[in-house]
């Protein structure tokens, strides 16, 4: 059994070729084309090519979107080849010949973290990429989780805070808007802004405006206090809407991957603490464990093979 | 095809007596008793006594709490006889000598809506009770969607606003405390103490303190202004939670159930216009609906008595 995953970003596209146990036994990548025809063109050439001649028996794509039950495009404003409604699984179906599963790219990546990856064989997960924005994928009794009509697991999009930053969706004080590395960022170059973060400004290279999130956990580890004050407050917002999740969800545990989560323990540590405290009845409920994704930036492409696998055996 | 449902909260059991189509064929309540063994024996007796000597397939409890898979009690501060670990389950299960489902009574009214109530045959829905807290049943591509542990569904307890009201749970701004029955009265009195809702504080009797929901929504009805806008703001907060609670689960259709939706479209027509806005890509996904509960009081009894009958058919 083999089969290929695509993960279909705004600007790149990466693919694996998987056997049944999910080693991953050939990997590449292109520049996402621009136009459709050069789309699935594209998706195709590049899983006959990671095949190299030998039978493949599905694809999987994990796109930048939201993505319908059947597969097509409901919006999916990074990657510039999509138009509404574009029907990226029938498409690339036609021109491959093949089982095609097509879902979002986080949810994708959630569903290589519990069959080969950090939570392997958990039925009831929460997947989170803390990156540029917040992508999330849902694992409910042992499937991903889509909701009526395949938009599920959106879980950077709810308020948490009143006339709050506004979010890339356009809705102000979304969770996203908080508690994803852009929001580290701009927290930061605020507190530089009022004088506060010398130290991360100094590796930044001296201007408040030019501080980013990496500069942050730098100053942490070399000890600076105001950096981790900083940290420490970013790591809140990120527990209150882990913390939110699991009160809704009820997830066995939480998978953090993306970016972010390079700085490991300095970040992980104030999320722990402070999610535990809005969780509901804390004191009685069996503990939720948060844990680093291990599929590392090929989860994406591992996860949609494994979607792929699942729609021929 | 007979089961019983009892629907056990803090201060009533109702019990219904159902057949195989959801037809009520008898109903009765009790107080709810204050010990362990009386509460065993109080719900077998009633269970009991609803039959009236037919014989019953199954008995299904939904309870307020948090409640395991396997039907013990894990927090359910409003029943006196739960203690932690509580084993309603099995200990019903030894009382009647028959097949026991125990679920929390939020779940079980959800499932009562989509087995024979407002949404019967939808496969995904959110089904809320608005009253003095915010309780809730999740259904997800046609089961109850209970999670890891059983405690799925809490969908009051995640934030809305820093620094909010303290919500019953202990943690400050959730959801709950801003868009449950008792945040309206709040709202009503704090706004009565500053010296608006002039109407509203009439219908009360004449003191601000005194003010509740009902004498807005009263007020509302009677053309007053200062009403309507109070409670289209707190509207909108129910919307707000509605709206992140749809990017998340992606259900197809919401349903609204308990007290204060006897306002009727007073209440949900400042819901429905504030909601959609704050959901994903409005303009580009399907329509999802609100709508009103349609079992009324006792709808978690007939949920019960439905998840009773799934354990033996």
């Amino acid at each position: 059994m083999l089969t290929v995953g695509l993960d279909l970003g705004g600007t790149k596209v990466l693919g694996v070729l998987v056997d049944a146990a999910g080693a991953v036994l050939a990997q590449d990548r292109i520049a996402t084309p621009t136009t459709a025809d050069a789309l699935i063109d594209g998706l195709g050439s590049l899983a006959e090519s990671l095949a190299g001649g030998e039978p493949i028996d599905a694809v999987g794509v994990g796109a930048a979107g939201m993505i319908t039950l059947d597969g097509a495009v409901t919006y999916g404003p990074n990657v510039v080849a999509f138009r509404e409604g574009f029907p990226l699984r029938a498409l690339l179906h036609e021109r491959v010949g093949l089982p095609v599963a097509v879902d979002n790219d986080a949810n994708a990546a959630a569903w290589g973290e519990v069959v080969h990856g950090a939570v392997a064989g958990v039925r009831d997960a929460l997947v989170i990429t803390l990156g540029t924005g917040i992508g999330a994928g849902i694992v409910a009794d042992g499937h991903p989780y889509r909701g009526a009509h395949g938009y599920a697991a959106e879980v950077g999009h709810f308020q948490v805070i009143e006339n709050g930053p506004m979010c890339a969706c356009g809705v102000p004080g979304h969770w996203e808007a908080m508690a994803s590395g852009t929001a580290l960022g701009r927290m930061a170059r605020e507190a530089a802004a009022s004088g506060r973060l010398a130290a991360a400004v100094e590796l930044a290279g001296g201007e408040p405006q030019t501080v980013r999130g990496e500069h942050v956990a730098e100053a942490v580890r070399a000890g600076d206090g105001e950096a981790l004050a900083l940290l420490t407050e970013y790591a809140g917002w990120v527990a209150v809407g882990l913390a939110g999740l699991t009160n809704i969800l009820d997830p066995e545990v939480i998978v953090i991957g993306g970016g972010l989560i390079e700085m490991g323990e300095t970040l992980l540590g104030p999320i722990r603490e402070a999610f535990w405290r809005g969780v509901e009845a804390p004191t009685l409920r069996e503990r939720v464990d948060i844990v680093v994704a291990s599929l590392g930036v090929e989860g994406g492409a591992i996860g949609a093979a494994a979607m792929a696998r699942d729609l021929v055996t």
